[in-house]
């Protein structure tokens, strides 16, 4: 298990492509699957498009009409809506592996979502080897 | 793969960490990955806080007010807003298994969630070595 | 890995149970883990009922609803309610392999998800034995 640190702004979508090929180049294993793991309840792991950064600027402004503040909310810290919006993009990703790469369509890349930061975050990549 | 059973309420998050846990152990399976999965399309896996039991109340509630019953909805059963948040929520989630354990967040917790119960549950877990 | 061809229309759910059931038959595994990954950004993978034809209609009806077009949008394709639902919905899936098949409930069907089509879409699998 490799385990990767990223300091984070109030919100936004971090590009960590680069960490999981650097876990997958450490491991050894040229053919499988790697599971990029975020150990946080208020954060998550997804791929979306990177060429054009406004797209994930978009995609953090709709999650955050889509799944606002809610005055019905109870949770004391007061920070239900980042929760929701963790499970709702999830906390993982799985990538195939192949050839020492993790496989990526032309405009993926692989982002760790912050929705209550700032924070010191961890997240975790595992790589399983194909027999 | 092991298998559980669960009777559900109306709707919920219910804490099945220590079901993975226990297949973990049972597996024997000391590093790898671990897959949690739910065979229904009306209820689903998802990872978030268990340390303050309002969070999950609050995520079920958004859910329910992002994800509503609509008048246009045709399938005959009437419960395409459950069928709808199981593929939101997602029906699995990935552990990393390190020294014969879940790797989790401080606060990370595993739960079924039910979106159209009462009914009798299943999930299945398969533990997969890292060679 | 194995690798598929679809083509798709506007939108819809494509039911590529059949296509899984293939891979997981070719790679000549008997009990593991099976990735379906979707390569595309406006695009996902998810797992729901396919007996009525009407869930995934209702499904589809309702992400269109709750994630709309957006004049606040700034990507200049004017695909970003598209790349959203690629993110909630998420771009794989994970199944338990078990005597050759997929783990299925009874009502459950694997879907490639198009959110930006008329495409030619691709989608990998990637079979793990247990060891």
């Amino acid at each position: 298990m490799f385990q990767y640190t990223l300091n984070t702004a109030k919100e936004g979508f971090y590009n960590i492509t680069d960490h999981v090929k650097d876990a997958i180049r450490r491991s050894g294993i040229i053919n499988g699957i790697c599971l990029v793991y975020c150990p946080h309840t208020s954060a998550g792991i997804t791929i979306n498009e990177s060429a054009d950064p406004d797209v994930v600027k978009d995609l953090l402004y709709a999650l955050n009409e889509t799944f606002p503040d809610r005055p019905e909310f109870r949770h004391s810290e007061g920070n239900s809506a980042a929760h929701l919006k963790s499970s709702v993009i999830g906390n993982s990703v799985n990538l195939i592996v192949a050839n020492r790469t993790p496989v990526l369509g032309t405009w993926q890349a692989i982002y760790f979502t912050e929705f209550d930061g700032p924070r010191v975050r961890k997240f975790y990549i595992q790589v399983i080897e194909k027999a």
